[in-house]
């Protein structure tokens, strides 16, 4: 079940891209109960995705269950865990030390899954100089200092959202490679930057809305 | 430009409602500049989206821009806020005030976007009994009496990802009509329950994964 090729990178859809973590949170649930193997039915009763869609994911990484016996369940982790990089640890640096920012700083659960904030950059006089869980926060002038010594490859942009395209060009220059966007803004950014858009506060307007639309139904 | 017929809610398709809030936030950015009227093709070049998408979104919420004179962007604010939801209050309860969920409680973004968490449940008596941020933390078993008192309809989840159904039911059963998920785990509910899935740890993945894929291109 250990990949034999190499994974083709360029063909993975974003759709199952985003199952995976689904699995492999599923997974590790059931490997802490001592389950040893599983199968992709129990998979899809577990998280409501057709087993042949779950099979199909798992075999663009390579992976493909044995007939009657299922996918092994520890290999299946690992291989899983290695492939979404949260095996290892990939430094990131977050501009924004405010509200949302502070509490991505506050988070344990980012490096967990693969992520250290090795510091955290504003402009703030009342922020910059203090530390949020044991993470410095810097004057964001310090970034390119920071940056020659640290040579980080992911930021998160969680400024406010009139400054989110201009810190994130400054990020750019300074080499950052991937940006994870908190803000409501779409910032317009070259072809080789890695974009992720992560705004928590379009899935609340997903949320009332719906609710209100329920409410109405009655 | 007021809407002047009742807005469909059963036709809004869910990439709309993802996009108006993008919309939201780059208006009162012109707000805020003094703009007083903007056209579709002005919104576009700034966010990235056609322009005739952007006026079909927008129609379906019943606003129209003028001829050479594009949208009254006031009203138009006001509309989009009004419809997402975003100018009146929604109380919601915190399940689980952990790492992420203790970092949400400290989140003052939410209240700016129209959700006032008003407690937050846990059963790890370190927590319990205390206050994040000036909101009160309480054991889950007094989750009914609190509910019973205040009648909230939306619930955050951000419980360890093997408590995740087990504490969604409860919510349900206590009289949650909308559960925000923050965990990796896909819940099952029943169909007239409002579940919006918010994995932030999923979009990690698709961060490492693509940075690594171009680390490789190169």
């Amino acid at each position: 079940m250990i990949p034999q090729k190499p994974i083709d990178y360029d063909h993975i859809p974003e759709p199952t891209l985003r199952r995976l973590p689904w699995y492999l949170a599923y997974l590790k649930l059931e490997r802490e109960k001592g389950e040893t193997n599983i199968s992709s039915t129990q998979i899809s009763r577990a998280i409501n995705v057709g087993a042949s869609q779950i099979a199909k994911d798992l075999s663009m990484i390579n992976v493909s269950g044995k007939t009657r016996v299922g996918y092994d369940v520890n290999e299946l982790v690992d291989v899983l865990e290695d492939f979404l990089g949260f095996s290892h640890t990939h430094k990131a640096f977050l501009f924004g030390a405010g509200s949302l920012g502070g509490a991505l700083l506050h988070d344990k659960g980012l490096s967990q899954y693969g992520m250290e904030i090795v510091a955290g950059f504003d402009v703030n006089p009342d922020r910059v100089s203090m530390s949020i869980n044991d993470i410095p926060v810097y004057h964001l002038d310090d970034f390119d200092q920071m940056q020659s010594q640290m040579g980080v490859s992911i930021g998160i942009l969680t400024v406010p959202v009139d400054r989110a395209q201009e810190v994130a060009e400054r990020m750019v220059a300074g080499g950052i490679r991937a940006i994870w966007n908190f803000t409501p803004f779409r910032i317009h950014m070259p072809e080789n930057i890695v974009v992720q858009n992560t705004s928590i506060y379009a899935h609340l307007a997903l949320i009332f809305n719906r609710l209100d639309h329920q409410s109405q139904k009655k």
